[in-house]
């Protein structure tokens, strides 16, 4: 087999391991854990479902592909809660060694066009970064108030603490923030998530 | 909220089901059964990383979108093992009803939109489809050669089985029909697929 197509199906075969890769959402029906490949697959499909509302156009298959691959950096560096501030510190140190030794698998000019996606999406610059980050926003927000906000009251989540990390989900699309901002005030309301 | 977003937003919830939809194939690392949403992801990043094996020219966000959202009926369908007879008669008909249900929770042009695109996977014609099927079809492949052939072994599969269905992976890429032509026969000749 040639060494290029030998290293794209070694690479394949690696990321299978982001599915033991757990996240703190729960699936809706008061399910167990997702993981980050389940969590990647449903962003990837309401970005497509959801593009109208973007703030400025987006190249969709861009999106699509950053929002497959951005999580794929924690088979090696771990899920980190979004609301974990020592997790937080460490983050940004384990996630460059795995982007490093993950990408790195694949043939070089591959290795460099995933590297770049990932990043563009960890900068949150781009139209199509701000509104991949709305799809990581939104989704486990659907999901977790599905499941009455029960993920946000198990980790005493303040609303200071999620409007910290949702107001950017605005840079990507003011009308989905919009939705956001009714179910963090709903779950409240209702003491789901601490005032 | 307008109509259109709730649709839209209540189709998003719903296909969080579709990770409770288990396959036959295990995970790498001797694990357990995959998901259907785990199955999609792995498939559709595939899709963009071997796009080149294509025969034809393919419309790549297309191909991903397909391999995303191909198996979403089986929320209601269930999954059908490609070589259990008995399932595969009535597979047509429990999708079908699947289909009619899911995506006519969505607004009617996405509705439709999504319809052609499974349909447009189903009928295994365009380009996007068959490469899509082949992705289909070697994903398990590589995941279940990974674990020594345990998936077909615990099924008793024999090679005209395979075949029979693998054949269709060279529609879209003859050389990654090679691949898992190469598995195959190395798979039969240490007895994980009967001859």
């Amino acid at each position: 087999m040639k060494e290029r197509l030998k290293r794209q199906l070694e690479f394949s075969l690696e990321i299978d391991k982001e599915k033991n890769v757990f996240r703190q959402t729960h699936l809706s029906g008061h399910g167990r854990n997702e993981n980050d490949a389940e969590h990647s697959w449903h962003m990837a499909i309401m970005a497509y479902l959801l593009r109208e509302y973007s703030n400025e156009p987006v190249d969709i298959a861009r999106v699509m592909l950053m929002c497959l691959i951005h999580d794929v950096v924690e088979i090696d560096a771990g899920d980190t809660y979004a609301y974990d501030e020592a997790s937080l510190a460490t983050q940004q140190e384990r996630e460059d060694k795995a982007k490093e030794r993950l990408f790195s698998m694949l043939p070089q000019d591959q290795a460099e066009e995933l590297t770049e996606i990932f990043e563009e999406f960890e900068a949150y610059e781009t139209p199509e970064s701000k509104f991949a980050h709305a799809m990581d926003n939104l989704q486990p927000v659907i999901l977790n108030n599905s499941n009455g906000g029960g993920d946000w009251k198990e980790h005493g989540v303040t609303a200071e603490q999620i409007y910290g990390r949702q107001r950017k989900t605005a840079l990507g699309s003011e009308e989905l923030f919009e939705v956001v901002d009714r179910i963090i005030r709903e779950n409240i309301d209702k003491g789901s998530i601490k005032e």
